[in-house]
């Protein structure tokens, strides 16, 4: 059973993976993505992946695929067993870790997909969200999806993830937090506002539809990063109504090719950030999409810091993105 | 001027680089650490490099020289003028950006060093951060050092930054207002509790001397992260005793060396978290250094959750370091 403890000094959990502890000279740097020929995620290769928990099916044939991981970093059976360690906190290594398969062709990115397989994708998000925050242990979801080796993939079959947790992660608790304060002193949802300034200034947006918009932050970690948001005030992916849902699969489509063009098919990680499964529709909370490519290193300052060193400003990445015609 | 701009949902300063902005196509992945040859850090490079600002001599010859950064994130020049922009926040980039070069000699690690060496670079760093300190514009500077292309090095010949800030940076503060939590609900030092407890267990120890202390700590996010910190409480860094310095040299250089061998001389970074300038001492912080070997990749996951998941357990790599001999 894995473990999960908390970090007393910085508040940050990790999963110590315990009963698969390895020598040290196994944790030289990774193997790269491996290539295709005999890929599990592929049509035909289904009996090598763990038994499926839910697809998009089309003529008995699937299109999407969501499988448990073959290696979780959590366990999904047994119970938390919350203890202290002296003035260390710990409980067992209980979640869910699942695999999105995107597609049963061997393709190496979303982008490959129609609008209608990419909204296929974010339904299937949402039904997984749905589900699983009915485990009354698991109080968090995240969804996300690393692309390239840089970006921490070790398949190159286009796929997605999800973890589920029993505790808010801390990056998400910070933001809910601040969102809070926000909200207090202004009464309005900082996320609403920000979009807002955003479309009242258009100098950052990259991309939008009726309902959403595509955006790099003012203030963004990486070149490039950039955020996608609904319009209208929601805080929790898996509330979006489904033709919403087929509304954000072309805008994240071009988001995600206008990178790809942009900076030569970057590595990348996207992740949505949501509402936690334990708390009810929130005033002051919007979820959205991260998308940040991983073109700069994270190195010793950015790191010992949380402060960020960007080389592009966001009105400029925003510019070249705006004008790309795909 | 590079611009500070805060990112109101996370609360993280971003430097942008307005004016040395460039075109998306500059930016694909850094070229790697560049070799020996005509390297402006060895000894006849000095008119390569700008003026320098301290250094530790003997017989006339340096040892260790501290120059600008001749590429700084920041600028030593201009007034804050702390902004809005709408709902955003910014301030002119104004800071100090340093190099510490250790040696004359094309060393590529610290550990190339004799402990009467590594000393002086730690005497270094305390002499320039008891200089900084008195510009009243700056309330926190960070020392770090990047070894290896993963650990986001540039050059290869051994060497250290120093970026002083005009902010306290939200990771730094975060620990101080947890470290304070604790100690208003306790009564004592967070940082002195952990020590107590490690030494009491030896369970996570790597090394230790008779005033300072190597241990993996209980949560760490990265395999082999080791923490290095004085027995005795002390909030600053630079309130170090010199005696103590030299004695910490020799335990700094072992525990980096066990790592190099146990791990195969990896990509890491070191930083030392310290009380800001702003602060008198506080009795709730208590300085250390973090050495983090970069083995594994951060993933989406990490990097949209704060949450890290480690497959070396913290025990399992204590045991391997102390047992080697060096």
């Amino acid at each position: 059973m894995p473990e999960l403890r908390r970090d007393p000094v910085s508040g940050k959990w990790v999963i110590i993976a315990v009963e698969r502890a390895q020598r040290p000279e196994e944790f030289r740097p990774q193997p790269p993505v491996r290539t295709a020929g005999a890929c599990a995620f592929c049509r035909g290769g289904e009996q090598h992946t763990p038994p499926e928990i839910a697809s998009v099916r089309e003529n008995g044939e699937w299109r999407v695929r969501v499988v448990p991981n073959r290696y979780p970093a959590l366990r999904v059976e047994g119970d938390l067993e919350k203890r202290g360690e002296g003035i260390y906190d710990l409980m067992n290594g209980i979640g869910a870790h699942e695999v999105i398969i995107e597609s049963p062709d061997h393709i190496l990115n979303l982008t490959a997909l129609d609008d209608a397989r990419v909204a296929d994708v974010l339904w299937i998000y949402k039904q997984r969200l749905l589900d699983l925050r009915r485990d009354v242990r698991l109080v968090y979801g995240l969804i996300f999806k690393n692309v390239g080796a840089r970006a921490g993939a070790t398949v190159e079959h286009s796929h997605s993830q999800l973890i589920a947790t029993p505790m808010v992660p801390v990056r998400v608790q910070d933001e809910i937090d601040r969102a809070r304060e926000y909200f207090d002193f202004r009464g309005r949802c900082l996320f609403c506002d920000m979009i807002r300034q955003e479309l009242a200034g258009q100098v950052r947006i990259v991309a939008e539809s009726p309902g959403f918009v595509a955006f790099e932050p003012f203030a963004p970690c990486s070149p490039f990063e950039t955020h996608v948001m609904p319009k209208r005030h929601l805080s929790h992916f898996e509330a979006t109504d489904d033709g919403l849902l087929r509304e954000l699969a072309g805008l994240l489509r071009t988001t995600l090719a206008k990178i790809d063009r942009a900076v030569g098919t970057p590595a990348y990680n996207y992740l949505i950030h949501s509402g936690p499964f334990n708390a009810a529709p929130m005033e002051h909370y919007h979820w959205h999409f991260e998308i940040i490519p991983r073109i700069t290193g994270v190195a010793g300052f950015e790191w010992g810091t949380g402060f960020f060193i960007n080389p592009v400003p966001p009105e400029n990445a925003a510019q070249y993105l705006r004008e790309i015609r795909l």
